[in-house]
């Protein structure tokens, strides 16, 4: 990441000659918010030669104002790790921070749902993604589709529609007894449907709280064990009524966007 | 980007058997939009073994309901490219689609002002990135800290603020004589000062539009061939306001964030 | 893997100057085996310029002198090929082989009964490894440890034993309600502390078929969902006798290991 | 090799909650062998983060109960090394302590016989098998077919057979006078033939020690300095009576495969 | 570049039992020049695991018999790191030293005349040929094309010639208004039409420094501000006589060949 | 290759819009040369999209002015690719047509005198530069240190010189049986003491043709079988003087270095 905007040196402070200054650098949240990226962000100053100090590990929180990272250097190598650094903590911060506000909001109504993040995060950057949603107290929903079953309906269309998938989910749940089967419904009376067929799961996609709570009542009533997955708009505003739903699973990508959390970057003379 | 979603196979589709039916997918977008991606994405299903056809290249308005990519194959290898291609489409269709809202708005006004994408990016993922903003219409602003010379005021706080580097600038400026050197200013006083002392741009961080103009007229009254940079919370709603006020650069990074677009995904039999 | 093999040129064919001669390469199985690693096979010949012809996909039955694989260049192309592909046939139908082996073994006795192979292939070079375990009809057990939940002994015995685990089995659940928790036991007497703890998977290490069978009558009484793994020291002449027993997968390491399948390679003027 | 078992975390260890505990974990070999792996292995487990202690070197030998190598940290960092260490010195400790027989076989009969492996490793993990080999005290046959010239009889049959290769083996050696050029032979007769041509090595495919031994005779007879070599199907139960043969080289590829060696692991509270 | 020269180990140094000699390595100019590459080379021994002394840093001077670096291990490790270290030694700072040249040439003339290197390095290690030229005191003149405009000839001979170009000059700095546009001129006359068409650099291909100083002297007077670079022979023969002529930078790709800097290496027991 | 040059687009292209353009490159030396590097060549502008015509291979001999590349695309896609090609064909074109002057040289006076390059090529690039070697005709020396032996007086040197070397070579011989041991000299004498001692390869470090002529005369008296390797200021002006001196192997880094070749590169309309 800091060849990409780095790939040589940092033109302006050669020719402003600030190599041979002693400086410091801070990062500093403007808001109160979930650290994520300290470490990758320290890693990228020990690589230019300066030195370090991390103040808040990726998943701990920080109030506005607290420094959560310092490195020490000649003002050169400071100024070619600043924009990656701050990006890095900008972007995967917010989106730790968003995944802890859903978290919170999940917790008021019922402690044991889960915050799942989805695959759409953006691609090329998996791994700090992940990273950032379990900072937040999240986890991933999938870690790609090798690793998991979940019959979308676009699955089931193939094949006739989620009747007939219904008909044969024994036989596929034979053939990967090791995982939780889940399927995809639009409705309660194809939850109901799934639920009767032996779900392991039922991922309910886009609809409301009221909804998932007549489909939780009814599923658990037909098969006490399936988990309930509610997906589709679910954010920080509405992870609360979810949960208070009776799902065991809350599964969104909202995280992933929105405005990068805001950090205070200051360089000084040491 | 493959890998990262679909380490080995999809489970899904192998348990439910779906390698021996033929289908098509369809990617087609939900509302009018500058496309990104086709290229990316048609390159995934090729790999996967599917055929492909591209409808539309990355920079090509699409409207609504305008299907933009077909790939044509076993319903397993569909499964697999969908939701990267899906994810590669969205996300970076979203930054073109902001970035020529930006480039559109600016020519209301002023047909030469350019719109420039920062370095704010996110991480890892600048070369698409930057393909995005160019489809959209728009330039990079840099691409890296290598290649251009931005003194930021962390640069000159450093030395002693503006005055010190305005009186410097002529030394800097014969260190590197093939290449424009930008002054970042946060007031119209230093705005004169730096126009005076030559700086090839003038950035203007965060300052309303109206401030802009009042620079535009005093920097190129000193300077006619002074380049003025307008940068901070510039964004489609007011770029036309900007470009009004004769700035010569917009320098944003509006446009990498936000909702993704949104594109129907269709598998079929065929 | 071509360039370990073959750095720069093949010094023989140079100094011999075969270059010259038009030739043929043949694959020929020299016992029945299940074919895998065509596909890569026929990749290294066309990096090096020669025409192929893929006769046996991976996963495909040949029988002996049935030939899997034609490539056609000149002498030094195919020189510069041939132990490469050799080893990737022959390592890799070797693994599918014996996989085949197990799963026709087990489905003599229960047709629902997987055979899973272990993390306990070779070191970097785990995607051939899983291609040849899924082109044998078997499937991995786990792709990984970020994927699956399996409690092993080393895991409780840091927490006071099995007994300790089990009394938190449900929290332990309620973490992960997407995925399946499998709890390793040694015993029946263990067997029936974890189906009575709600464990999803029961693995059985290292106990013989008899005890197994005993275990999948008890533990599928007291939870009728349960999954009864058995795993150690199970092989193509035992897979029928544990799948027998009851067991719903069979997870293994022995395919990974054993003699490589022996190919046949002629190369001949054309 | 990590991110092959590890792409991210260890799910277990997570929901366990086992990062808070700190402890050991220590690698045993349970018979005697030839270390080989504890550099790649300590390696892994300072990655994670955890504090290591060789305590043998790849080449030296362990006897069964003495502990090789030891990490500490918490359980959460040691489980997800675990695996990937484990396997790593299995595997390859087998391989070195393989060839280690050899070694020791061959030296039994004659001191300077070399046990030589074959480039029929498996493939992409090259560079770790051929530590593995010299570890045990063999060295590599040939590295690659880029620097060395060994005619085998595919090479001589696209060209009329061994007379006609002999025949113009002054002009092959001429062209890399800086190599030693190896002729495989399949017979006593090849054999005189080939030391006739002035064949610097003769390398002997599947004979019995009793013909080589023949070879030997005959074959310094007619040159001294040629230097024989025998190959196929010698491994650590023969190589004494090839090496009493009196060949210069045993060329193996048994080394490689086989049961990987057996290490106890185990991980407890510090 | 390490195993790109010892894949897996030194053979001579093995089967000559160097492993066991303790012994220091020293790396000294056999003439004064400009040292570049010693970080990379005490890199190289570090990997190796030798203990080092950097006793100068690129783009330091170092007289003749100055030793620059020094590593300390045994013989075989120190054979490994030789050759790749003298040749980056060798190679890279024959390039410092020769740009340096040119530097000092150019200074004697006219002291901020800027020596630049062109994009004809040696394709594959731009990096360290950039590090180098840097390390003697030169400028990269482009980091590539995707960063600057350079019209020319055979840009514009595409369009009709010089003089369309010019006709467009406005429009084409209009888009890029934060890069100088540079114009590449093969006579006075068309350095005339360029600086009258306001190109903010004029690069003079091929052309005696008496036309030189005339076109500094004919296009300042058109365009104050127009920077004047000359390419094409230049070296540090002349890079005097170049600057005197009043070219605001030279371009040049003299440096980056030419023989390589000559080191004297010692291995020595310590 | 391409991405050093190119990270993102041509600016000057895109700036002066000439995607709209059809246009051909095309390649053509000004002098006679043997040409290399016209696959990598033809590589790069296959994948920015343009249609490719190769005349030439690596390894032909080209006239002044016969075209040995042409590509056909839009002017954007050939100029993105012109520099990086032509720098390849100029750089690779200059090593194998040196090294092909010195082949030329040596066989005027004795046909099986093998030209050898060393391991003294700029690092980094290895591969093109011993494909360039081998395009001349010439061999690689070595290709590394890990596949040969070659005693140099500093290895000898911490042993106590060349008499305690010469002493145990017969068993450094037996190491290695299947390599030639090369031992370096400095003198007739040494030359005398390392053919008795049974020195596979003697390699003369240098000495004058006429040393040359004596060391070869004595050593096979010694020793017909023994090679003669002279390296040390050879090139393609003494070449000739060297082979007429006996010298089997002469080897040389001189090939390597001295000015590209050069092409003449047209863009223009089709």
């Amino acid at each position: 990441m800091l060849r990409e905007d780095v790939p040589y040196f940092d033109l302006t402070s050669r020719v402003m000659d600030l190599g041979g200054i002693d400086a410091e650098i801070l990062f500093t949240p403007k808001s109160d918010l979930t650290v994520c990226g300290t470490e990758e962000s320290e890693h990228i100053f020990s690589m230019l030669g300066a030195k370090t100090s991390l103040l808040k590990k990726s998943g701990e929180r920080a109030v506005a104002g607290q420094t959560v990272l310092r490195a020490y250097g000649n003002a050169e190598q400071l100024h070619m790790g600043w924009k990656v650094a701050q990006n890095i903590l900008e972007h995967f911060s917010g989106i730790s921070t968003r995944t802890r506000a859903m978290v919170d909001g999940a917790a008021k109504a019922r402690s044991t749902t889960e915050i799942c993040g989805t695959r759409k995060h953006l691609p090329g950057i998996k791994h700090l993604s992940l990273k950032a949603l379990c900072a937040g107290g999240g986890y991933p929903h999938r870690l790609g589709i090798s690793d998991s079953v979940l019959i979308f309906s676009n699955h089931y269309d193939l094949l006739g529609g989620i009747e007939t998938v219904c008909a044969t989910l024994p036989d596929i749940k034979a053939k990967c007894p090791e995982k939780k089967v889940a399927v995809e419904v639009e409705s309660l009376d194809h939850a109901v449907l799934a639920a009767r067929a032996g779900a392991d799961i039922i991922q309910i996609d886009k609809l409301p709280h009221e909804t998932v709570a007549a489909i939780v009542a009814e599923a658990k009533a037909i098969s006490p064990s399936v988990v309930i997955a509610a997906a589709g708009g679910i954010n920080a505003s509405n992870a609360e009524a979810y949960a208070a739903a009776g799902a065991d699973v809350l599964v969104s990508s909202w995280m992933y966007f929105g405005k990068p959390a805001d950090y205070k970057v200051i360089v000084r003379r040491v």
